[in-house]
């Protein structure tokens, strides 16, 4: 099995590649008990959390990594995921910073799939 | 008992008042199987941990805490924090933004202890 790292690496890169190009794709990442804090909004179940992403009002969106942090999250598996990096959307040329950690859950298959979600804007401070 | 989030925003008081004040007082909030990752350095263990802490090359930090999110990480009563905020340190009067992941565990004394801990400086999108 790969180490949490490597697992982590493959998560993210998987994630946005999919988000910037359909995120209704990443249907199959959530279960019913998945969290998503979406700017401080909450939403549970891949449904709620799909809809949300998708109502985001933008059409054209790029994800670029910067950093991503990994640790074992408890002893059965999971993986914490913290990354930070910045958001383009649209024709907007200026990026803004953005924070997202996921906890990773082993599935029945061998895979992962996204217990918790909570994506933060970064502003510059002040 | 009071409900994760106000766990949470208890837990991110506590933890940077103290930091702020004497970061050495931070150890009782960790164990052995605790893990840091600062900056991409990890660490695991109280004594490594507090010992990265208490040298990090500043004397007076002030952390501003901007954005509080939280979600249960389990079904026994982990929590997964994550803030936003800014760090201003020594005389430089221009904070810089940071996040930091937490994934708070029971203890069996009724409180809790910081299973997993991620660290990241946050700079400006180019």
């Amino acid at each position: 099995m790969a180490d949490f790292e490597s697992i982590a690496k493959q998560f993210v890169e998987y994630y946005y590649k999919t988000f910037d190009e359909n995120r209704n794709n990443l249907a199959p990442l959530y279960r019913d008990e998945s969290m998503l804090t979406f700017e401080a909004t909450p939403c549970q179940g891949t449904s709620a959390i799909v809809s949300k992403l998708s109502e985001l009002p933008f059409q054209r969106i790029e994800h670029q990594v910067a950093t991503i942090d990994a640790q074992p999250s408890n002893t059965t598996g999971g993986i914490i995921v913290v990354v930070s990096g910045a958001l383009l959307v649209e024709e907007e040329r200026r990026p803004m910073s953005y924070t997202q950690t996921f906890q990773l859950m082993p599935n029945d298959q061998g895979s992962y799939f996204v217990f918790n979600d909570v994506f933060r804007l970064v502003y510059p401070a002040a």
